[in-house]
C-alpha cells in the first residue's frame, strides 16, 4: 500500500477496501464489524446502527444539499438492512466564516428529510475550526433503526436469488461532476438523493422476503455487485441493456468516458430477492416514484465465484470489475 | 446572532449554545434533544446514544493523541449517563498525503482505548479528500452504552446535592496550547485525557447514588457548572481554593492571564451527589490513580439561581460566569 493516503483510497473500490480491511478492520477486529453490511446489527439482532460523514462538494447541488445528503445517507444504510430509522446524531465542523444563512438552509433540508424518515435527531456536536481547516462544512450523522425484517445480509447471496435494481443509475455522480466543473447540459439531471425507508418498510409489509439489500453509492452498482459477489462467493451475471441510464447520464459518460455503472448514486438500491418473490418486489418498488422504473438485472450463479459479468444482447460476455482509481473525490 | 460562523460559536461557552439553540435546536426540536445531556437517553432508557467529531490540533501531543481523545471524548459522554460503553461508530475524514504510519499510529490508539473500554467499533466510514480541503484528519466517534444507572440528569440537581471535581483542571487545555505555540515549559504537563467508565462502574457498583455528572471539556468546569445552574435552575457555590490546580497550569494561566476554570479537561469530571453518598463518592474515586485528588467544591443553594459564585477564603464572592469569546479552537 502507497505510505501516503490517496484520493484513490476513498473511492469506495479497491483501495478504499484495501485501506479499511488493513488498518481499520486488522486493528478494531471483531465478528460484527467483518460481516461488512451497510450498518452494524447489534442489542439482539434488533438494532441496526450506521455511521456516514459528508463532504460533498459544493454543498448544494441540483436535487440537494449536504444536509438532505446527510439525512438519507444514513437513513439508507439503516434502511438497507431492514431497519426502521429512529434516531440519529448530528455532528458538524464548519469553516470560520461560513454564511449562517447557508448553515440554516442545510439544517432546514435535514430538517425535512428527517421528517421522511420519522426519525429524529437526539444529540450533536458542533465544532468551529479556523479558515482553511475544513472547506465549508461537513457532516457527521449516525443513526440506529429498529429492525423490522431481520436477517438480510450480503454474505448469504445464493442461487435461488435474483439481483434487482431500483431504478437508472449515475445520477448524482453526473450531477456533482457537472456542478463541480461548473458544466451546462440544459437538461434535467439532477442528483437521485432520496431517502428509501419508505420502499424499504412497503417491500417488508407486502411480505416480500429480502436476501440483501445495498445502496449503490461510492463505486455505483459496480462496487455493490462486486462485494457481493465476493462476500457470498457467488457470481452475479448482469444482462447490461437491462440497467437503466438516463439520457442525460448516458451523453455525459459518451463525451467523458465515464462507465455509468462506477458513477455514485445516493438514492438508488440494489436487492437480492428470491426468485419466488422477484416480481412482487417490483411491483410495489413501482408504486413509488422513485423506483418506478425498477427491474431486474441480473442473476446468481456458480460460473465464476466472486465475480461480476457483464452479459450484452449480442451475447458477448466480460467482467465488470470493481471500480479502482481516483473516481471522483467528495462525492458525497 | 452574527452573520457568518465565528471560532467564538464552537468554543463549548456562550456563543456555542447560542448557535446549537438558535439553528440546531430550533429545527430539530424534541423532547430528548431538549435534555441537553452528555448522551441522548433511548430505548426505553436502557441505552445512551452520544456522538463527538475531534478536530484537535496537533494531533499528537504530550498524554494523547486525536484517535485515544475519540475514543475517551464518546466513551466519556457515555459514562457520564451512567452508561458501560458498548457499541461504537468510528468515521474518519483523511487529507490526501496524510501519512500511513501516522494513521496507523492513531487507530492503535484508539483500539487500545477501545480495550481499555470494553468496547467495539461495529461500523465505520472512510473519507479521503483532496489537500486542503481538511487538516490532515478528523475522526467522529458515535457510541452506545448501555445504561447501568438510570434516571441521571443534569436536570434535576438539588440543595441535596453537593458538587464534587474528580481532578485537578485545565490539563488538556493547557497542554494543547503549548504544543501548539512551540512552547518548552521543561515540566511534566501533559493532557488527562483518560477513560471514565472505569471510574463510573466502579462507583455504581458501590453502590454511589448519582444525581449527575458531566466531563469538563470545551469550556471547563465554567461551562458544566453554569450549564447545570441553568438546567436545574439552582445556585452552585464553589469553594475556590479547593479546586485542584497543578503548579504547571497554575503557572501557565498566570503568565498569560487564563482563567483555569475555562481551560478544557478530557479526563476531568463533575459529579452531583446527594450529600449522604458524598464522601463514599470521594472514597471511590481517590482508589484510581486518575482521580487520585477528587474533592468536594461546592454546594448547592437557592442564593442566585441559575447563577454560579466562587467563593474564595477571604470571604469574598463572584460570579463564575459562562465562557465567552474564542479560547482555544481545534481543543478537540
Amino acid at each position: 500500500m502507497n505510505k501516503q493516503i490517496t484520493l484513490a483510497m476513498g473511492n469506495g473500490g479497491e483501495e478504499n477496501n484495501e485501506l479499511i480491511s488493513k488498518v481499520f478492520y486488522k486493528a478494531f477486529a471483531n465478528d460484527i464489524l467483518e460481516k461488512s453490511e451497510d450498518a452494524a446489527v447489534i442489542h439482539n439482532g434488533e438494532l441496526a446502527f450506521s455511521t456516514d460523514s459528508f463532504t460533498v462538494s459544493p454543498i448544494f447541488f441540483p436535487g440537494g444539499d449536504i444536509g438532505k445528503l446527510a439525512i438519507c445517507g444514513t437513513c439508507n444504510d439503516l434502511a438497507m438492512m431492514g431497519a426502521k430509522p429512529k434516531y440519529l446524531t448530528c455532528s458538524v465542523i464548519i469553516e470560520e466564516g461560513f454564511s449562517l444563512e447557508e448553515l440554516e438552509k442545510v439544517v432546514d433540508s435535514m430538517k425535512k428529510e428527517l421528517a421522511i424518515n420519522n426519525a429524529v435527531i437526539v444529540s450533536g456536536d458542533t465544532k468551529v475550526v479556523p479558515k482553511g481547516s475544513v472547506d465549508k462544512i461537513f457532516i457527521n450523522t449516525t443513526g440506529i433503526g429498529e429492525i423490522e425484517q431481520k436477517g438480510l445480509s450480503a454474505n448469504k447471496i445464493s442461487e435461488d436469488d435474483v439481483i434487482l435494481l431500483s431504478r437508472d443509475i449515475g445520477c448524482h455522480g453526473a450531477t456533482i461532476f457537472t456542478a463541480r466543473e461548473g458544466m451546462e447540459l440544459s437538461s434535467n439531471l439532477q442528483s437521485d438523493c432520496a431517502s428509501l425507508s419508505i420502499q424499504v418498510q412497503a417491500l417488508i409489509k407486502e411480505g416480500v422476503q429480502i436476501t440483501a439489500m445495498r445502496d449503490a453509492t461510492r463505486g455505483g452498482v459496480s462496487a455493490v455487485l462486486n462485494e457481493w459477489a465476493k462476500q457470498s462467493n457467488i457470481c452475479i451475471e448482469v444482462q447490461e441493456e437491462k440497467i437503466p441510464v438516463s439520457q442525460e447520464v448516458y451523453g455525459l459518460c459518451e463525451m467523458l468516458g465515464f462507465e455509468a455503472l462506477n458513477l455514485a448514486n445516493e438514492g438508488t438500491f440494489i436487492l437480492a430477492i428470491p426468485k419466488a418473490d422477484a416480481a412482487k418486489a417490483i411491483n410495489v418498488l413501482q408504486r413509488f416514484e422513485n423506483s418506478a422504473n425498477s427491474v431486474e438485472i441480473a442473476e446468481v450463479t456458480q460460473e465464476y465465484p466472486a465475480k461480476v459479468i457483464l452479459k450484452s444482447g449480442h451475447g458477448t460476455k466480460r467482467f465488470l470489475e470493481m471500480p479502482t482509481g481516483e473516481l471522483l473525490p467528495r462525492i458525497c
